[in-house]
């Protein structure tokens, strides 16, 4: 089973990298971009086959290693 | 209209962070995790309101500068 997990920052949390990228896009010459946000996408092959143990294992992997919860929040998503 | 964009490796190029989140997993005792990639996830907001070319303008934002086309692939995905 294959676990697919977004880290983003929390709203309000300043984004360097994402400010990073919005300036180079100006710079570059591209309009219309009004903002940008980066964050970390992961995917875990799992072992695991029943879903609900695979996000309870995902979820503590998040919470334990992938996301710092005091900035980052994160989702998770299943595919067999 | 936001945009989503995911910048992963190429099958076969080596991934240093996927390689040391899993190494850490280990480390920390988590079992059943057979492999980790780590690729980039960001978000843009556009001006832009007609969805083809929302998605031009990102492709042609992610060939130019979000992703090495050498070693990384894209998806775009939008949502208004």
């Amino acid at each position: 089973m294959k676990a697919r997990v977004h880290v983003t920052l929390k709203q309000g949390v300043l984004d360097p990298q994402g400010r990073a990228i919005h300036q180079a896009l100006e710079t570059l010459g591209f309009e219309g971009v009004e903002d940008v946000r980066q964050g970390k996408y992961i995917e875990l092959d799992l072992a695991e086959t029943d879903a609900a143990k695979a996000e309870a294992l995902v979820r503590e992997i998040c919470a334990t290693l992938l996301a710092n919860p005091v900035i980052e929040s994160y989702t998770v998503s299943l595919q067999d």
